[in-house]
């Protein structure tokens, strides 16, 4: 029975990943004070020594020596004698010098409220299929304000890519729909590139006060307009050249994603498309890394949210009248870009 | 400046790394939640259904297939087709059926308190150098009763290995002083191997409970002594052929292990040794991978403990009076054991 037993007297299997996985915590707790403290804008572009990280931190030099070298057993340090070194991604997204930097997303990703869904009773969403009393989808979670500040670096990339595609469009979009907009950026990104475009933005009114406040900074707010409230329950307007659906279908079950998308095709124009960006896994859903296991965030936080395969995208599409959706990876992404396309 | 920038564009360096790290503390709640439902052994040694694990566990269909393709993932589990197979190390260490299950030891290492202590305030004990209030080492704190009932599968086969070599030694201790017993297992192992040994155990009271009963059940309680308290103040008495340190010197630091040290030095026969079990790091501070980690788990849970190097250890053994102090790895495990030798 327990072939395992001789294996492990030969020394071969061991509990290393299953004690790795269970002090996990400690790599969240980890990057959470190495972005509190600004270990990596202290460290930059040159190699350092403790002490004079700990001096440009302010933090103990036995704290950072603690700090700095768990962070180079986890890859994101380089250790060269008594100096620590940033390695390239580390210098990309985690010095706030960087124009890339995205340390911020620690607020969102890793909040206590965040960590406190899944760590407080883990065992509680996997027998009950999901987030039993979630209130992430409450009009006045502050989650989503969190979320709508925190995620700008993260997303803009994407929201970048994204809009270069749609400006390639002939004719480009000029009337565009941005549901659950939180912090703006797909709807503002297109807004930029496309100067005809008048962006119309859904989302409840705390986190819509974030959105106007990035697509003023974006020079587009005279383009910008907001409809206040639940997707599914507020007057979307029609004639929509492009809907927009960013990181939100994942947060219900099908049958909730088929009512909206039937209401987002009623809003379109003649020749209208619907994008959604998404967390796609592959068929096996056990790759590709980030939206499989995407699938546990929607298990821990909705009630009957999911990461939808491309099979079930289009499922769905079809369900909702559309001819299908195609899946497309973005590039320098876990997620993928879907469209939905209308028959005609 | 940004020569990292250039690379991004090629799409090379990416935040995957950064996003992993940020998002760890959800493989602690997915490897608590497979615990919990007694996932593993329900899964047990043959390829299962999600319905059959479902059914098995109680757990819903939708919960167990995230659950399980989350675990395949990270590892614990491999997917053929619809069915999911424990891997070799699964079915050793985490099915409640196997003699080495090991499940157990979530309740101390991903306790609440413990990841309370890592994750409220993950700055404050970079600042300080250490934690800050923490309890963990007031008589009376529960977590080394929780402690001491969850590490006994970890610490069991650890014990033995030590206490094979110890009763190889001619003649073999008779008087055996075990500080900061916990769980006892390191004392006990040597009990049971060497019929003539008295042990004598040390730890706080409530913690004293857990060890007899496990002598008890070893069937030594009639050679098992007890002195409840701090190891600093009590009266260890003399004459010991072998004092154990298992596990405790790094949740100090070096002064008082020094101190320490004396104390238990005074206590030995003339021909008495010192044996400490404890994660020793290499002298680069970043490997092996468990013992370079552990440094930051005592930042995080004691004022000034540490993981200690051989050299920081035999440091401490000369200034203490010792010849000094020998570090040898413990086979099948990612701790050191210590030998700490006098002069004669």
């Amino acid at each position: 029975m327990w072939d395992a037993t001789e294996r492990v007297q030969m020394g071969q299997p061991t509990p290393e990943l299953f004690v790795d996985t269970v002090f996990a915590y400690q790599k969240t707790a980890a990057i959470k004070a190495a972005i509190g403290v600004r270990l990596f804008t202290a460290i930059g572009t040159d190699a350092k020594t403790i002490e004079a990280i700990a001096k440009e931190t302010g933090a103990s030099p036995k704290g950072i020596r603690v700090l700095c070298d768990y962070l180079t057993v986890q890859g994101f340090l380089k250790k060269l004698g008594d100096c620590y070194e940033a390695t390239a991604e580390t210098q990309m997204f985690l010095d706030a010098k960087s124009p890339a930097y995205m340390g911020g997303v620690v607020d969102f990703m890793a909040s206590p409220e965040m960590m406190r869904s899944f760590l407080e009773d883990p065992t509680s969403y996997v027998r009950n299929g999901g987030a039993i009393g979630s209130s992430t989808l409450d009009p006045n979670d502050p989650t989503w304000v969190t979320f709508a500040r925190a995620m700008v670096p993260f997303m803009a990339p994407l929201a970048q890519s994204v809009a270069e595609q749609v400006a390639s469009w002939s004719p480009p979009p000029r009337k565009v729909l941005d549901i659950a907009a939180g912090h703006g950026m797909f709807g503002i990104a297109i807004g930029k590139l496309i100067p005809q475009a008048e962006i119309v933005a859904v989302d409840w009114e705390p986190v819509l006060a974030v959105a106007k406040e990035n697509a003023k900074k974006a020079g587009i707010d005279n383009r910008y307009q907001t409809i206040a409230g639940s997707a599914f329950e507020v007057n979307f307007g029609s004639d929509y050249d492009l809907v927009l659906l960013p990181n939100f279908l994942h947060h219900f079950d099908e049958e909730t994603c088929v009512k909206l998308l039937k209401k987002v095709k009623q809003s379109l124009s003649g020749t209208g498309k619907v994008l959604a960006v998404e967390f796609v896994p592959n068929e096996d859903r056990i790759s590709p890394y980030m939206p499989a296991c995407f699938a546990l965030v929607m298990l821990a936080h909705t009630p009957s949210g999911d990461a939808y395969t491309a099979a079930e995208l289009h499922a769905m599409a079809v369900a909702a009248g559309f001819k299908g959706a195609t899946t497309m990876p973005l590039a320098n992404s876990p997620e993928s870009l879907v469209s939905f396309e209308l028959n005609e």
